[in-house]
C-alpha cells in the first residue's frame, strides 16, 4: 500500500469527474434507458422470438478484456442493439409461448427500479425496516387474494417470505423438516429419509433434496398415468410410503404440484395431505405457475385441502407481472423454518431483534443478503388492483380456450390433455400421420415428427414454443401469458403452426 | 371454469385499457421513477441514515388488503415518500459507514434496468444465448483484472458464474466436494465430513455447511488471536485436521477469508492451501468484501497462493458498484461443480446442450431460473473503465487512511487493528476510560461504553456505523465505500463521533 498517497484535493477532483451516483448524470442516463426499453417493447415483434445465434457468437464480437477507459452510454447501447439483442430470446415478445411465461409489466419494472435505486440490504429488520414490514404486509395481502387458509398468514400465526425461486423455497422447507426429524431419530439415520414427488413434479425438487443431503436413492418418483391426467395418485403414494416404512426408511417430505410443468396437472391436495398427515410427512405445495390463477374465485377450488399442507409457494415472476425473481413462499409454522435457518452473529446484533419484536428475514432463507423485492409486488398490486389482475389472468385463460377451439377444428391435431389454465398441450395426431406413412405406426416416429415440427416452427423465429414428454409421448406446449399477447397473436401463431405442419406433412420429407 | 366466456372483443378492449407493458405508458412512468430516484439521491442527506421507526410502524399506515382498483403512480410515489422512506435505512447515503457498503452506481442501475426490461430467464444457453455468453465473457474480464491465476478463467479450463450471494456460492462448492467425497467413502460416512473456518469466518459458511447436511458438530472453528491479527493460523488448522483424522473424521472443506467481516483480516492463503492440499481438502476463498480491491496491483499480493485453492468468490454488490445481488464465483474445475448440480429434464432438452457446445448456467447454481446479471457488471466495467475503477477503490482506501489519521491524533481513541482496506476498527481507549472511573478496569464495562457510543451516534441519524466483537473486545467499525461519500463526509462523521464521545465522557452518566 506504499503507493497510496492521501491527497484529498486530487481525490475529490477525480471523484467529481466520475462520481458513480451523481444525481444529474443518473437522471440523464436513466431517461435514455427508459426510452431504449420503451422502443424495445415497441419494436419487439421485429426480432426472431427465439434467438438464432450459434454457440460462441458473442466471443467473436467483443474484446478480450475490460476497457481501461470509460465508454459513453450511447456507444454501449449501440452494442446492446447490435451484439446483445440478436442473442436474446425475447421472453417479453407477444409471440413467446414457450416454457411458462416470464411476465413483465410496467409496475413490476418500476418496483424493481425503486428496489435497485434504494439498494438496501434487508437481511434483518433494522437494516431497513420498511423492506421487512412491507414484505410481511404484501404477503398477507397476496395470501388473502388467493383465499389461502388463515393459518398461512401472519395474522393467523403463519407467514410469507419472498425468495428467488421455487428450488430455494423447496430447499428451505426440506432443511426445516430434515432438521426436525434428525433431532428425533439421530443423525445416524440421515440416509433413511425419503422425499416423494411424482414423475411430473418439477426437477427442482430432486435438486433441492439432493443439496439438502437426502440420499438420491431415497427420492421416490410416483408414476402418473394418462387416465389420471398425470396427477399423483394418493393410493400409489400410500403404497410407496408403506413400502418405505417396511424397509426401515423414514418418510419425510412430499411435494404436491398445482400446475405441473408438462401438462399443468393439479395433484389432489386433500387426499395426498391426509396420507401425509398420517405418517407425519411435510407437504409442500408447488404452485409455481398456476398459483397465480387462484386469485380468481373460479380457480380456488384447486386449493382445496391446502390447509393440511405445511407450505405453499408460487412464482409471481411467472404469471403475476412481477419480473424475475419473485417466489412467494408461505408456511404455517414460521418458527420451524427459522429454527433451521437462523443465525445470530455478533455483527448483526441489535435491540429490535433481541426484544423479539421483529422479523429478520435472513432466517427465512438461504442467503444473508436480500433485495427489497416486496416493492415490485406492492407496485403490481396497487397499480393494477385485484379486479384487473383477475381479469388479466382470465384473458390469458380465455385466449388459451380460444386456441384450444382452433385446434379442435383441425382434425390433424389432437389436444393431449384437457386444458386447465392458460397452457394447451397438443400434437399432430398419430391417426393422421398413419395415413401418410406406415412408419408412424411406431410412437417413436410420431414423436420425432412432432419434434421436427417444433424445431421447424422455432427456427422461423416467428413464434417460440417448447415441448414436453409425458408417458413416452412428445407433446407441444403452447403457454399463453406474455404480457403483450393479444388474441390476434394467438391467431397468427396458430396459422404459423398450421403452415409448418402443412410443409412437413405435404411438401416435406416425412 | 364455467364462468369463463370467450369474447375476444371485450377481452381486447379490457386489455387495451390496462395493457401491462404498453410502451408509451412504460415510457411515461419510467421517466417518473428516474426523476424520483435522481431527486432521492439529491436529497438523501436530509434523511436519518439509519431508520428511526419503531417495529410495526408500517402496519398502521397501510390498508389490510390489496386495493381492488388501480391507483395512479403519482399516489403510489407519494406513499413511498411518506410511508417507505422513513422506514428505509439509507445504504446509498454518503454518511453510511455501517456493515460493508452496498455500492450502487448509475452504471449498475442501468445494467439492472436492462436486465429487468428484457426479463429473460437464462437457465440454459438456448433460453437466451447472450445472457450466458456475456456472463462467461465478463467473468473472464473480471478474473483478468484481478490477476486471478489462469486456471480460474474459461480460457484456462476454469470458469466463473454470477450467483446471488456468498452463502449460495459456498453451498454450491460444499455440495460439489461433498458429493465427490461421498462417492469415495460411501454415504454411511456422511456424518464424518468436516468443514473448517476460523472464528472470523463469515457465518454464511456455517449456514451453508448446515444446509448441505454437514453435522453441525463437525463444523470446526479455528480460534484466532490479536497477535496474528485475527487470521487463521496454519499451524492451528493443521492440528485440527490431524485431530479429526485421528478421531476417524474426514476433512472436507476449508474456507479462507480475504477481508473478514469484523476486521478485514486476510488469511494466509499459501500455507493454508498447502495444508489443505496434503489432506485433499477443498479450499474456498471468500473475498466477498476485499476481493474488489485486488483489481489494484498494490493489493494483488493478498491473492498469493490462490492458485492452490479450488474456488474464489467476491461480491460485486459490496464494493464494485454493481447493486445487489451480484456474487462472482470462480472455480478451477467447472465439471466438478456441474456434476453435483446438473439436471437434465426433458422440458429443457435442446440441440446446443446435447452437442455439448454451450454452458448451461443452471448447472452452476442452486436454482433453475436466473436473471441476466452479467449486464450490470458489463455496464460497470465499460462505463467506468478499469483505470477509474481502480482509482475509485483507491479513493475509498485513501479516505479510510485519512480517517485513521484523524483517530491517531485523538488520544482518547485507539485503532484496534491495522487498517488494510477501506474499513477502520477503533474504540474509545480503555486507558482513557480508566481515568474517568475505576469500573472501566473491567473489559465488559469498556465494551458497554463503546456500545453506548455507537447507539448514541446511530440514533442521531447523522451517520450510521456498526460494531464487531473480536476476542471479547467490542470494536467500532467504520466502513467507507458508499458511492456518494467524499472526504468532507468523513471529516463530518469524525466530528459526530467526537461530539457523541464528548457528551458521553464528560456530560453523560458514564
Amino acid at each position: 500500500m506504499g503507493t497510496l498517497n492521501i491527497n484529498p484535493e486530487i481525490d475529490d477532483q477525480f471523484f467529481n469527474s466520475i462520481n458513480p451516483l451523481d444525481p444529474e448524470e443518473f437522471r440523464r442516463q436513466g431517461h435514455k434507458i427508459v426510452n431504449f426499453l420503451a422502443d424495445y417493447y415497441q419494436n419487439i415483434e421485429q426480432y426472431p422470438v427465439c434467438s438464432q445465434v450459434n454457440p460462441g457468437y458473442l466471443q467473436k464480437l467483443v474484446p478480450n478484456s475490460a476497457p481501461n477507459h470509460p465508454e459513453p452510454l450511447e456507444k454501449i447501447l449501440e452494442d446492446v442493439k447490435r451484439d446483445m439483442i440478436p442473442g436474446i430470446t425475447h421472453w417479453q415478445s407477444p409471440n413467446f409461448f414457450a416454457y411458462f411465461p416470464s411476465s413483465g409489466s410496467t409496475a413490476g419494472f418500476l418496483g424493481e427500479m425503486l428496489s435497485v435505486g434504494f439498494n438496501v440490504v434487508g437481511f434483518n429488520w433494522i437494516s431497513s425496516p420498511a423492506a421487512t414490514e412491507l414484505e410481511s404486509i404484501v404477503m398477507d395481502w397476496f395470501g388473502k387474494m388467493l383465499n389461502l387458509p388463515h393459518c398461512y398468514l401472519f395474522s393467523g400465526g403463519g407467514g410469507g417470505v419472498l425468495q428467488g425461486t421455487t428450488c430455494e423455497a423447496m430447499l428451505c422447507t426440506i432443511v426445516t423438516v430434515r432438521d426436525q426429524m434428525l433431532r428425533k431419530i439421530g443423525r445416524e439415520n440421515f440416509c433413511k429419509l425419503v422425499v416423494y414427488g411424482s414423475d411430473q413434479t418439477h426437477f427442482s425438487l430432486k435438486k433441492a433434496a439432493h443439496i439438502a443431503g437426502i440420499d438420491p436413492e431415497n427420492f421416490r418418483v410416483i408414476p402418473t398415468t394418462k387416465a389420471n391426467e398425470y396427477t399423483m395418485c394418493p393410493k400409489s403414494l400410500h403404497l410407496a410410503v408403506l413400502n418405505d416404512i417396511k424397509e426401515g426408511n423414514i418418510p419425510l417430505f412430499l411435494c404436491a404440484t398445482l400446475g405441473t410443468t408438462s401438462t399443468t396437472s393439479v395433484d389432489p391436495l386433500r387426499p395426498l395431505c391426509e396420507i401425509a398427515k398420517t405418517f407425519g410427512i411435510w407437504v409442500h405445495v408447488d404452485a409455481a405457475y398456476a398459483g397465480s390463477a387462484c386469485i380468481c374465485p373460479e380457480f380456488q377450488h384447486f386449493l382445496d385441502g391446502v390447509e393440511n399442507a405445511n407450505s405453499f409457494s408460487l412464482n409471481a415472476h411467472k404469471w403475476f407481472f412481477s419480473t424475475l425473481d419473485c417466489c412467494c413462499l408461505w408456511v404455517k409454522d414460521p418458527s420451524a423454518l427459522t429454527k433451521a435457518l437462523s443465525t445470530n452473529p455478533e455483527c448483526l446484533r441489535n435491540k429490535a431483534t433481541e426484544l423479539n419484536q421483529v422479523i429478520d428475514y435472513k432466517d427465512w432463507q438461504i442467503a444473508l443478503s436480500r433485495r427489497f423485492r416486496a416493492l415490485k409486488l406492492w407496485l403490481v398490486l396497487r397499480s393494477y388492483g385485484v379486479t384487473n389482475l383477475r381479469n388479466l389472468i382470465r384473458s390469458h385463460v380465455n385466449m388459451a380456450k380460444h386456441f384450444e377451439g382452433l385446434i379442435a377444428m383441425d382434425t390433424r391435431f389432437e389436444i393431449f390433455v384437457p386444458r386447465k389454465f392458460a397452457m394447451v398441450c397438443f400434437r399432430i395426431s398419430p391417426l393422421v400421420l398413419c395415413r401418410v406413412s406406415t412408419k408412424f405406426d411406431h410412437e417413436e416416429e410420431v414423436n420425432k415428427f412432432n419434434a421436427k415440427l417444433v424445431e421447424s416452427i422455432n427456427s422461423s423465429g416467428k413464434i417460440y414454443l417448447t415441448h414436453g414428454v409425458v408417458g413416452g409421448t412428445y407433446i407441444i406446449r403452447f403457454a399463453i401469458g406474455a404480457s403483450l399477447t393479444h388474441y390476434w397473436h394467438v391467431d397468427i401463431a396458430w396459422k404459423v403452426i398450421q403452415d409448418h405442419a402443412n410443409a412437413l406433412l405435404y411438401q416435406g420429407s416425412v
